[in-house]
């Protein structure tokens, strides 16, 4: 039984936005990501993993933000930390200690990290690491994957507007789990092979999330060791949510360079790169630098955000959580006659319907599953976060029932007429 | 009389952040810009127009952190507008209400602005708007200020580290204050000129900073008008601080797209780009967005940030104290023998010694103001904000006044040896 399905203040809200900014709302964001006219446009207020749209509907949040809300909105403990930073001032003519120790802790928790530097946006990361590697190895071609998200920069934007032949100059393209394919952009990288850069596995929009194949992550360490490139591994999405280690971790490899984002300030807007000591005299000759970087809040939440990853073991809870919502979402499609994939970590999970190639059936499970009080994300991957716990689970998956069952009866209503 | 010198803590803490941070501070906070083992390398706290180092020092602030705080520090109001925010939550699957009550209140504000879009850099607003110029002429050249400061990304970046020759494709320099310069560059560009890049003034560092010429921002704007390009004002640095409308209505010019930061939240992690109506499917085109870009705390500090800065005219204020300070910073350097030039706008001065080629002298002041309490960057422009009144200028003054005779001190002392 749907518990709400208007949308008339997200609706109206839009209208405003559309008179004053391009688009109405940009960016991952934007309803024509998601289903327009059947889900909220607009957030009013969080609490843990719920939070509230603009026309007061609850959603139990399987986004966190797209990812940066790992321990839950408004998180008690990550809030006193900054407010207490924030008491002393945040924005000053020099960094803070918030910064020397929260590079002391994030080099000590991300193991193969010889140091650490902090930004406001993963693109920021991505796009200073690649100069890094170009500066390190004095060489040109980046390889990356067909398809694979790395920030809204010139050289990876997914966007199509205002962009120049030569934004993508050097940059050769091969295809996920494929290892003739990256031994054959090595070939054309040949001896300016600067570096390659990866998603630990991959989680474009629209497609099932693939973890990486047996070895291939393997097949490319071994490659760009021989060759002295630099493998840049773009942790945004997944760092901190598989492994306190770094997700590399998760899948036997280890990097040179890594970027992180999303999980490291719950919310708090904080970016990272971590590197290895063989980088660091390259790092220190490449530019970086923006009016709030030195940020103390930020950092200070983040501080407080990896102790209590730690702590509590977040990743541990968080694909048990995602276990247990990833079997019960199958099972719940198969009572009703659907076949599902759920695919991607637990974590970080992701759903499609077996055979469904324009995701109409997922679109229409998130509407049910929004009028139902959840927040699913019907093209890209979702979020699990520490406030995610059994009940939640277990609230989720009688939603989930009463979903399929709706789109079951649709079906055959759609075909009886 | 110097009343304190000491920097202990600071230097012990670079030592541990040289342990894990490249370079032990990056970006333009590095000690190797101002005064190295001379000037303070870490912040502690600040409150209003002061803040205090790790040492216990505390110090006039004429920086306020590079610019964004334009109120002060942990101003009560911004605190108390961002607080409520925070209860409620910031980092959503959607923007808040409180995107489209800035972005209306900002187009309100800034007088050609017909839409506007937020980020969390400088750098992320100035790459977008050069994307919305090519997307909207579809063409590629474009024109910028030898020396002028644009951001960290590789178009623009004063760094040499990790470049490729592509990054500066379709770049055209030309000279600041010589409209026969860009009347060059732009018959260069010829049919495809898509857009020119400017600041409002010329403020890059170890410079006097420049006014425009009569008629030189008018040259520009005729030539674009007539051409079809788009005009780009930077307006991250000055923006705000010297007129409310935009810095452009300072200088009497009009852009198509400006872009904004420093002075938007004070201190709060946000930055903007305005633009006109016949830009705005254009920008619709151009993917941006980042992870925090819907933050709603900043987005609330922003909100009453700009209602204060109209509410208190702090504009005006700013010019006043800086006119204040400016006389008086020449007429002490005056009375112990020194001839100094105050440039750029009163609310963002900056001192230079004439006829001074190495800026020795302009380290040498900074090093003795640092040491009685006062602030000033040795190659960068200051900033007032609107906690600095008439009795911190004067206390200022006192201090300028003890520095320029301790300088004049030991150069007779030099002079002696």
């Amino acid at each position: 039984m749907p518990s709400h399905n208007q949308y008339k203040q997200s609706r109206s809200l839009f209208e405003r936005a559309a008179a004053v900014i391009p688009g109405g709302i940009y960016g991952h964001t934007t309803p024509a990501n998601m289903v327009p006219g059947e889900m909220p446009y607009f957030a009013e207020r969080g609490s843990g993993c719920r939070y509230w749209d603009v026309d007061g509907n609850s959603y139990l949040d399987y986004m966190c933000g797209y990812g940066p809300i790992v321990l839950g909105h408004v998180h008690p403990e990550i809030e006193e930390a900054a407010e207490r930073q924030r008491r002393d001032g945040d924005c000053f003519n020099h960094p803070t200690a918030r910064m020397v120790e929260l590079a002391e802790r994030f080099t000590g928790l991300v193991d193969f990290a010889d140091w650490a530097v902090f930004g406001k946006n993963g693109s920021d990361m991505t796009s200073w690491a690649v100069q890094v590697a170009r500066e390190h190895t004095r060489r040109k071609k980046l390889l990356m994957v067909r398809g694979a998200y790395h920030g809204t920069h010139a050289w990876c934007t997914p966007g199509k507007g205002g962009l120049l032949p030569e934004d993508r100059a050097h940059i050769i393209t091969f295809e996920w789990n494929d290892a003739a394919s990256f031994e054959s952009a090595v070939k054309i990288a040949g001896d300016d092979f600067a570096a390659v850069i990866v998603t630990p596995y991959h989680h474009p929009l629209y497609t099932e999330n693939l973890l990486p194949a047996p070895s291939f992550m393997q097949t490319i360490e071994a490659s760009w060791h021989k060759r002295g490139a630099v493998l840049i591994l773009d942790d945004i999405r997944a760092g901190f949510r598989l492994d306190l280690a770094g997700s590399h971790r998760a899948f036997g490899f280890t990097p040179d360079l890594a970027c992180y984002c999303k999980a490291l300030g719950n919310g708090h807007p904080i970016s990272a790169t971590a590197g290895r000591a063989s980088l660091k005299a390259a790092a220190g000759r490449v530019f970086l630098t923006g009016s709030y970087w030195n940020g103390a809040v930020a950092m200070a939440a983040a501080m407080k955000n990896l102790e209590i990853l730690e702590r509590d073991q977040v990743p541990a809870h968080l694909e048990k959580m995602g276990r247990l919502l990833a079997d019960g979402l199958v099972s719940a499609a198969e009572r009703h006659g659907w076949k599902i994939t759920m695919s991607g970590p637990p974590a970080i999970p992701f759903l499609t319907f077996n055979g469904e190639r324009y995701f109409y059936q997922n679109q229409a499970f998130s509407v049910e599953m929004a009028k139902r009080g959840v927040f699913f994300h019907p093209h890209h991957n979702w979020f699990l976060c520490a406030a995610h716990g059994p009940e939640e689970i277990a609230e989720t998956l009688v939603a989930a029932d009463e979903a399929f069952a709706s789109m079951k009866a649709v079906t055959q209503e759609s075909a009886a007429a």
